[in-house]
Order: C-alpha cells, then structure tokens, then sequence
C-alpha cells in the first residue's frame, strides 16, 4: 500500500488526498508537522531532499515528491485524466500555471496569515503576493467563463490542483465575489462524485 | 506546422526549442520581445492570458502555455520521455520541482542582474534569491551523484528542464564549483546527440 506523508493543512497534500479518495484508492496516512520541522529531519531528508510535503512512498520504497506530480501519478489512466494529447497538455499547462502563477501567492499568503504570528517580518510580502494571487485568480476566471471546467467540460486533476488552495481564499484574506464563474466552478467541484472536504478526517480510506 | 511564440534570451523557452531540435520537428518561431511588454499586447493575451512566454500554437489555432507543459507535450511518446509510471512520474516531478523551488530562484536572479539596470530596486531580492537557488542546486548534487541522469540512466525532459537555467547559473552570479557532479552531468547533456546550444540561431529546424 501507498504511504502519503502529508501534514493535514497543506492544500497540496490535500490534492492527492481528494484524488485518492475520488479514485477508491486506498493508502496510509503519516502526518508531518511541517511547523515543528518534521519535514526537514534527517529521516525525512532521506526521504525527500528537497524537505517538503506532500511525499508519497510507493511499494518498493521509492520515494515521489511535488504535489502535482504525486496527483497525476495517482489518477494516470483514471477518468480524472484525459487521453487525447492535447486535452492532456492543457491539463498539465494548468499544474504547472498553479506552481509557479497560483500557490506561490494565494497559498504562501494564507500561510502567512494562518501560521505565522501577527507581528511576523513575512506580513510585509503581503501586498505584493496578494496582487499576484488576484491576477492568478483573474487567468482563471477568463477560462471558467467559458467553459464548465479548467480543461474542456471534463473534471479532472487540473480542477483539483487549483480548487486545492482557491477554495481556502478567504484564509489568504482575498475575496472572490469578483470571480463569479471561478465562485460556479467552486460548487461544481463540491458536486463530483466522491468529493471530500479538505480537513474531513473521515474521507481517509484505509484498508 | 506549430509555432513557438518565444524571447530568444529565455531559458523557458529554450526548453521546447532544444526538445524540438533533438527530435528534429520542424517549427515556425516568433520572437515575442517580452522586455517591450510584446508579451502584454491584447493580441497575445488572447493566445495566452497568463501573459508569458514560451507559448505553442498547435495547427488548429489552439495554444499551449507552460514551459514544461510544452517540453512534455513535444516530446510525449519519444526516447525523451519514459513510458514507465514511476519513471514518468519521477520526471513530472523534477519538472514541478524545476518551477517551483529552482526557476523562481536562478532564472529571476539572472533576469534582474542581466536585464534590470544596476540600480534597479528588485536587485535587494538578490541575496534570499541566490540563497535558495543554491539551495535547488544541492538537491540536484544529491541526485546526480548518485546517477548520471536526473531519472536513473537515461537522458530525459527533465534534464532539458533544468539543464536550461542551470547551465546559466554564472550569469545569475553562482559558482557551480561545489557542485561536481552536477558539473559532470551539464558536460553529458552537452554530449547528447543532436544537443543545441542556447542561443544558437542555426539550431532552428524550419522546413
């Protein structure tokens, strides 16, 4: 069985979370306090040098990193990935436009404001992530105007990468009420079969 | 035939040129000068509202954005690109890693210090930059003293991802000499057949 090391707040372990359940799949669960450097140990190190969750562990004890990577390698050859070429580029143009366009400045925010104390030197970087985050929020807006998902009118690993953190925007003090199509698209995730709230203990399927 | 929309000093969008040329697909190329706001026009937000290039027209009008997104779209079911699930998913991976915890630290230090004028105010960014650049180059030592490639034996996409900025690093002011291994495996992906240097105008394949 696949073992995911994952620390329960992290919008990007919850990406393979959600897959995993979605996808009936079952696996174990270690929780890594990332706050108490649980990810920088030398075990974990071992595991993953680059110190960060989400980590999945596979049967011959390989070891995979990187969140979006970890979710494709789950639903590869599901229905929560398209076949066809260039539907399956889109959806990998969107992993990455959430790496490096999207989770640097909604998800770092929010962990600004959620984990760090009030009076942190890293509130300063606020202002400036913020903006990035609304410009992130606005690429996204542009293509849920014109279609029902992120890739076409197919649900798929795309809608969980960026649904994973845009869905917790309120803790990173951004408002969506400008976002109308990205607030519809919201609720048509919530409506998929088998989906499962971000901090639902009970979604975990362990067999 | 599929046009590259790309800024010739970008090591994105060498990516795609280098895998292009290795693969020997032909292409059409269109010089996007992102230092005059060319990427910023409403014409080419209309190809790419996330405003960046590289970006890649497909003969149907559609367009491709994502660096890696493309470098996996060109090269899908090529030498380039392993079949295997956990090679495969082991090259997504670096290619997420590629943009979340290297681009933003090596490509943007080179940008501002070749790019932005002397006294430019981004240049106080430098010293948190290069720190955690140097960082992404230890995990990649890690790996690449232990094999040659960054996925087992095999040359791969994911050593044309990094290989575009890393071979770079002296211009964003890095010394790669604690790096030997890393060193090493720049000279092997010099070695690889059909290799194309950067800015290497002959390298164009056009037909």
């Amino acid at each position: 069985m696949w073992t995911l090391y994952d620390y329960r707040d992290s919008g990007n372990g919850y990406k393979a979370r959600l897959a995993l359940h979605q996808l009936q799949i079952p696996y174990r669960l270690v929780e890594v306090d990332i706050m108490r450097g649980e990810s920088r140990t030398e075990a974990f190190l071992a595991k993953n040098p680059n110190g960060r969750i989400p980590l999945l562990e596979l049967d011959d004890g390989s070891c995979l990193p990187e969140s979006n990577a970890i979710l494709h390698f789950v639903a590869r050859g599901s229905w929560l990935v398209p076949e066809e070429a260039r539907a399956h580029a889109q959806v990998l143009s969107w992993l990455f436009f959430e790496q490096y366009s999207h989770e640097p400045y909604l998800a770092t925010s929010r962990f600004i404001l959620r984990h760090l104390p009030p009076d942190h030197p890293r509130r300063a970087e606020l202002p400036a992530r913020l903006e990035k985050a609304r410009e992130a929020l606005r690429v996204m807006e542009q293509q849920l105007a014109r279609a029902p998902y992120l890739v076409g009118d197919r649900y798929s690993i795309a809608d969980i990468a960026l649904y994973a953190y845009t869905h917790r925007a309120s803790e990173a003090s951004l408002d969506l009420s400008p976002f109308p199509a990205l607030c519809a698209w919201l609720a048509r995730v919530e409506a998929e079969p088998r989906w499962l709230a971000m901090l639902d203990e009970q979604g975990r399927i362990e067999s």
